[in-house]
């Protein structure tokens, strides 16, 4: 699949791609529940930031990380993860501790990965994060897009989603990268925990439609496409199948005339059969080359699903090893950020 | 030493002892350091809560805890670990989660052990926690002193600093606590970055002078009487050699004389000569028998002194094998409350 | 599933749930072998108590043990994990240590988990120990069942066939709970093993037969009610499809009517397709309603069988995490006893 | 030191040494308190055993050990360490499991390290194990000591206390290792809860009597001389000092006097600074060269003291890494069984 | 099934089965993957020692392995797992170290298990192994197949790659044994890499044409017998059906036709459904009974498949708990051996 | 201390350091020793890297390494490591696979740490490394120096001695340094076992002094300027006391004498307590300031010591968290770097 995406010479750009969102320390119990729990294994983890890591690990590109981070023993054991990740740590916005927490926080995911019938659960502690509270004014917008240069930039409906200024963040930065001509891709993820204290799914709606008519590349599965950005389609549940499929493309073409920017639209569908059991498909439309089906894995093995309502790119799972290691996940926006 | 307390009956009493403070989740990267840690084992721990437990664990005292807890995951787990650590969970104010960590968090604590020259460094995650939202009439203050039945309080310094609210609800729980017979101990532990936010030092002495007048037991080092209660002492450093003993001593008799009803001062004093080697000794005074003082042991080997700042009581240390374990730390007060 | 058990009320009654049984220390190699392993994680089990500890830890009920154990460093370990499980441990029955294991010991369990074709297999070190010893007049049955009141108990065939003294005290225990009106469960569990050497089968139908007339809520698979109680059925062989569900039911009616005090009758039926791969099952019989039976759960991921032979009621494992997540053990007791 | 002791020579032997004893399952909490583990480490240890250990695998020697287990999953776990050690399990007796563990058990030592001013601590569960139980006639004695050859056997006084079956299967063995030439050594190890149910220390005595005259190298402490075999010295306590080490030499002559047929007495001296810091020297007497003293090294680092109150012989720690690694511990008569 | 094989009594000879092979350390970073592991368990392995090492703990034989190692810390480690394995370790040929690895090595061998669709991936790091370059001249051949005795030899085509000299020294090896009448086995196990420096397949035939007239038991997949030993057979791919089988079936009778010194031919044909799943099955020939088909088993769990395709006797695998448990290989030849 | 060093312009150097040298896998067995390990803790290390990692992960520098590794799974190890260290991997030489480790393999350190009595010991596999055989055709020299512009190269005696190749490759790359103006220091590091094989005390000499005219900052303890240069000096043995230190003092002289071109010249003096506590201090002369020393430190605590022989930077072991944490070593030339 080849979508008619025009990127910025290599030659011209530091960055192949840039990620803006949070990046949380994932504190695993491996084998346990958390709640009994006497040890955690952690390693570091975001929506947005997953795609680019996966980028710079498994393709080799140049990557970096838009985020902020409180500048004490937490925040830079994320450093430590984003350096492991191949990501250049030089944009990271260092903000002051206070000792305490209150003013600064630094995000934390407890998340545990479920066994057979037992599902994955966790605890999402973000409150307060040094990066909910970034403002574009902490970004040197015109220096990075214009001077160093970027070819791709990936954010989504979760960093949008951290607080009332994160979504504000992201349409300044969004706005900046399309000013320098970078391409632009969106992941809706829309999460009703996050929204519902700052206003909720219409609030949700009302950011999503600002962005999108900036954005090149939409990702997004059909819950999404309703909830966050209010397109309606009928008869389709979370586990899609192939009739499903077909509806939902139906709603991705209302979708793509509405938004005739989208260039590719994006998504995956994934069938629970239990923590440790997942089928699993995707589908992607472009305006070059219409809809392409990924290859349908029925009953694929898993060893850790966190993430997967996340982020359309944790590649890097099954490519280096961590724990999503056996998951073999290759959205279709895959190649073509690979045609990046 | 026995001091001239007077308790309630045991048998009227459900509980021998009660803290009120925060439970925090203790994250320990053992032999390594947080910023380049991969696994943190995982315990609880708290100044306040620290006496309790180890007054149920070592010497057999029936105890609970007044706290809050978000009602999460890693709520449920710092509730397995006070079940463990033999406490009654009933009292556990359980607050609603918004699922992110805005409203309300529980608190965490990263704390690395050093070794050598290297010093224990960490982080404490501790902002916006329920427990520092935690208000009188969120207890049922007259049930649990009047009809359960409580023999002694420990409280501190601590506690009062977590927010504006924790400092009025720690006057108000002792204030109760007095109307109903219960001895009451407090541990000053001032610490600056807690309160820095609220007021500083002056908000810090007007909080503990107006609580001082109810406490039957006062616990503190010459810094704390300084900085929390507002003595002065000349010549005494951190590290207090048997002149400067002396020294607090006579800053012990001021301190007795300004607040008749205190019964009994303690303190520890600690000689760091490395991260692997302390010198300890302790002093108490009380009013029916003066200066009591510890054998003093010098070149104790340390395991990890976590809490050696934050309680007089993580007597549970050595006694139960938990990390602090090589300590043998005892508190002049330890006696005094094993009179209970 | 409504029983038609009249119980206590709740105010009048310390305990909603007391375990007469032994509590032994779990010594599981992981994903090793036990005689090649290098270390051994630990917990504890046994087929009574897990029963009431789930009772506890997912339900909320107020339970403890009545057990015994030697007072030294493994006996503490135990009791450490009871206080985890939230069971109350001021009804254990301290023995003193010989310092060597030969009037008394704590009980060991060492089991393997097994792996697809490999079966799980153990080391039961259960002689000696200080709870087979356990006689009526070491508890205060009295003071137990009458001043402080239980409302419900649950024993089984385990802990009464871990010695004469232990079959005697079972007895004992269960006429004293009968006389202040605590409801009484009771799990036939046969072990060939343990009634080897005190007068085998035989004395084990004669020890149930004297213990059935005084039970409410009788538990047993369908080898259970032929070798520990004596009834006959055939055609049945372990793992039970519907058709033998249908068999095992008319055996059921047989056993109703021989013990018309029975007002709750229930089993597990388990097929074991491998050690990581079972069907699972269950049926209940009640005089108010009948049978009824669970959802069918074919090709259940196991994680860890242990305890599938030794009690109902190891809830708590997938509840809490334990290693025996996975399991979605929901015996058809469980409704009724949650209506407790 | 070159003792004049006269061995078999080494083409006519197929064991170069022979141990006489027990071996248990050591079970270690690594850095933590047994009663609040989660985990242990495991291995092999035994008075006798780990100095037939040592010598292969320090020296190179063909060993073995003539002791017995229970035929189950424990059993082999503790013949997988055997085998690690390089010795031959040929000549293990192995006893039919009971499946309980009523009948035959095999032994277990769980024990801490202990750190600084925290002593080690630990549970000897070695009540009703199969060694305790093996009699003479379990041995081929003449096909051992005669067919096959035995240069040297080691045995001692935990063995000969764990029943009173052991004494007297110790007396049978060393009767005839010494009718096959076989030289003998003995390390009197006196533990008062092993002796006290079988008789005291009265019966050690006459065991200890009995055995002597056999004895061609004696080892122990002074207060094994004076428990154990009954002599008495003034004026010296339990950690030796130079002069306390010529008061030990004194009685070490009146010993020799008593029993000419000693070839070799040793003993190691041992100063406690803490759990984590010795003195140690020790001391041996041959009838060919008087006495001869080992460096003394003060201040010694610890990491596992366990074995060395067991046995004479635990090279093995520090030279193969195992948790005793860090002791230097050469007894005096380690050069004696080079010499072999 | 029992070929015809006529072997040297047991009581003149002191091993039952010797292994000629290389012992690797095998790293295996358990969950995780090389590429990103901060830990490895350790064990050992070899195509030919495994076979071994099999027969030792799965059915008691008398073994020991004809191997070279260095003499430093990593060859004693591999030495200490040998022991482990009950190996006799006298026949290691010790080479000297010259501290860098430059003139001889140990053999070492990283590999990750796979899961799911992941599959397992590792790095071979046996270049310049002392094993490798081990001649006959340093191994007392009279002395070990004459004097000592072998009932049974075993070697295989991965020592033959080894290098140009160990192809030589295997030669010369089979030749001693057949000369005192020890039974031969052969796994022809043909690995393109190690021999694509040394002459390729061509030379791999060439060495594996002189061994064959001498084998007694040859065993090799369809992929070998046509690689390593140049037979054709059509339509027969990796994992065989039971249509497969027969082809391959067919093929064998070429062999026994070409080579009527083989009294054993035998083979296990595996289906890689995932890393995680595989179906199995066997299949062999003798002479004196014409073909026998193992059960087949379909969808077996695996655990870790390590050796699959060094060797055919792995029994160790399943039966001792390493992390090959979980399969369940009982290649063909294994009744075979069992019979000696 | 302020060197008359004169650097490039950071504006126009991509790099602040670049090291030229072997990165290796370190295995450490923990607290056990390699011969009985069952696992291992990995990461990397290597002379001349630690250094410019440290100068990365303390100081902030922009660093990178120019060093080859075989493009396997190790390899990519290997990199993990360095990516999470902050070196740039975009020098690296990425060298084909053979599959076996013929033609080039990544070198591995097996090394265990010591504890008290007990020293560290270790296996060094490093032989037929491809960083032994990177040419400096491998390397762009004029690309990196020239166009990218490097401000400071730090290499050498251990990389020069990997090989006869690599000391080419060593003078080679110096020379390139110089030509465009980049500092660099050298570590002389002389290691008899690597040059034994490539001609022994004298080459390394005679390399040294072909390098010796180039290198502005020259490293060194007493040996290593009397082996790997040939200055002598009297009297010093390893472990220098004051005097000692006196008496390098005028070696010093002499060097500085014979090679005008070294701005500073530096050691660290250890004294060898137990592998538990050293002392350490450090001696520096820079032609501008004359002599400087640091501070004393005397029995200072030891976690790990590994590279305490390797080089003179590893900063980042106690400012990391790595093994090496609790030393606390910044020797003369860290401030002269800090400089930079």
């Amino acid at each position: 699949m080849t979508a008619d995406l025009t990127l910025r010479p290599a030659d011209e750009c530091r960055y192949d791609a840039l990620a803006l969102g949070e990046v949380m320390l994932r504190l695993d119990p491996e084998d346990f529940r958390i709640r009994t729990a006497r040890s955690f294994r952690v390693w570091e983890g975001g929506g947005e930031y997953n795609v680019v890591r996966g980028l710079r690990r498994v393709f080799g590109l140049r990557g970096g990380v838009l985020t902020a981070l409180v500048d004490n023993e937490v925040g830079h054991l994320v450093e430590d993860f984003i350096l492991t990740g191949g990501l250049d740590t030089s944009l990271i916005n260092w903000v002051e501790s206070d000792g305490i927490g209150r003013t600064a926080r630094n995000g934390l995911n407890f998340t545990e990965r479920g066994f057979g019938v037992r599902g994955a659960v966790g605890v999402s502690d973000r409150g307060h994060t040094a990066v909910s509270q970034m403002k574009p004014e902490d970004l040197d917008l015109d220096h990075i897009f214009g001077d160093l240069g970027v070819r791709w930039l990936h954010t989504g409906g979760i960093f949008a989603a951290l607080s009332e200024q994160s979504a504000r963040t992201a349409i300044a930065v969004v706005q900046a990268a399309k000013k320098y001509g970078t391409v632009v891709s969106y992941d809706l993820n829309y999460r009703p925990s996050l929204w519902k204290a700052i206003g909720g799914r219409a609030r949700a709606q009302e950011v999503n439609r600002e962005l999108a008519p900036l954005i090149d590349v939409m990702i997004g599965n059909e819950q999404d496409f309703t909830d966050a950005l209010g397109f309606e389609v009928e008869g389709v549940d979370e586990n899609l199948t192939n009739l499903e499929a077909d509806m939902f493309a139906s709603m991705i073409e209302k979708v793509a005339a509405a938004y005739p920017n989208f260039r590719v639209i994006a998504t995956t569908m994934r069938g629970v059969r239990s923590a440790s059991s997942n089928d699993w498909g995707a589908i992607a439309w472009s305006a070059a080359d219409g809809f392409v089906k990924s290859a349908q894995r029925d009953a694929l093995e898993i060893f850790d699903r966190v993430g997967g309502g996340d982020s359309g790119g944790h590649v890097h799972g099954h490519e280096e090893g961590s724990p999503e290691a056996g998951r073999r996940r290759r959205r279709a926006r895959r190649p073509v950020i690979i045609d990046v």
